[in-house]
């Protein structure tokens, strides 16, 4: 799976803009990531899908590892943020349980989305038992993700729109786990269709959080 | 992770008793597989473990390849056999609501299980998308899974013990994927009360498909 890069002629990293050098390593290392696996993943794939020379790369990054944290701290726990935790700040004059099932359904069923599975699943199944690094950090993403749904939760319970008896973390936890388990069985089958009946059955089960009174809107 | 065998004295593989070595492989196989992973899966561990030579290994499993098939045909799907389809089959005249949370709460949560995770859900997570015959293999556990639990609810269906507005195939997809999903939560947060937790929201929800006469048993 490593790409050796054929490199004939050996460029000066181009530092006038190393911010801009440095998003695009971690970009193209989280593309190769995530299509490899960490371990798997090859420096000199992403160096020839950047054209960045090897020098340049260990300016930003000091190790593969430390490219690994910064794919999961800016990478991976952005696309949890944006896909979650802004949708339900936002929302906070919603009522949860609607803003819920639009991030739910919201979540990209592309067959190459399917295929390669969640980027946080895959990273947290292979690095959390071999690099107690990587876990802290995988595990600050589901911390986040988990209280982003349950302060949603709570604030619906408050506005009478979500059941008083549930206990919001506990049910965030579970939701997630819903969605995590669904993106493997759909992985290993390779098959959106898997993931779209997974879809539908956790908006099922979210419209049964509602409060007795607000039920009849699901 | 390759542990490198010291092997001062070659011996010959003791063919005495080929069934007994070739068990013997497929159980160091698998342990060996559940804690690194296929990929990174030493062959010299497992003949280090095993006391058996290369030449005998490659008697019993042409390659590395078909070792990792046989890990998933004899001993991953016999693990989920027995934890569930089994107990199922027995339970042929029970509740199958009591049944799947007898079978839930059974699960293995001691340190070193949430540690490692799920055989299957590791394997299916790495590998298939790297190797169409180890996804086919995983997906045929998947599918007996299945099928075992939407058997049990079909049963309770007819019945009379579970609800009959539930789809039995989705609701067994569904339970799956809980499952799983809270297997990759644990093992994440490398704490067993996740998966306490997870098994609490499980049995809660399952009390939830009993048909409505049923409802005071949960």
């Amino acid at each position: 799976m490593l790409v050796v890069r054929q490199n004939p002629k050996r460029r000066a990293p181009r530092l006038r803009n190393p911010e801009r050098t440095r998003e695009r390593l971690l970009q193209a290392g989280f593309r190769e990531v995530y299509r490899h696996g960490f371990q798997s993943a090859g420096i000199d794939a992403i160096l020839a899908a950047t054209n960045v020379t090897k020098g340049a790369l260990y300016y930003h990054f000091e190790s593969k590892e430390a490219l690994g944290y910064a794919i999961i701290e800016e990478i991976v726990a952005a696309i949890t943020r944006d896909r979650w935790s802004l949708p339900l700040q936002r929302s906070k004059d919603k009522d949860p349980i609607d803003a819920l099932i639009g991030i739910v359904q919201a979540i990209p069923a592309r067959p190459r989305d399917v295929r390669n599975g969640c980027p946080l699943v895959n990273l947290a199944q292979e690095m959390s038992l071999l690099d107690e690094q990587f876990r802290k950090r995988l595990e600050r993403i589901f911390h986040g993700w988990q209280e982003g749904i349950a302060m949603a939760l709570r604030r619906g319970q408050y506005q009478g729109t979500v059941r008083r008896d549930l206990v919001p973390e506990e049910t965030a936890s579970f939701l997630i786990a819903m969605v995590e388990g669904y993106e493997v069985l759909a992985k290993n089958a390779q098959d959106a269709k898997v993931w779209n009946m997974g879809i539908r059955n956790i908006v099922g089960w979210l419209s049964s959080l509602r409060a007795p009174r607000n039920r009849s809107r699901s």
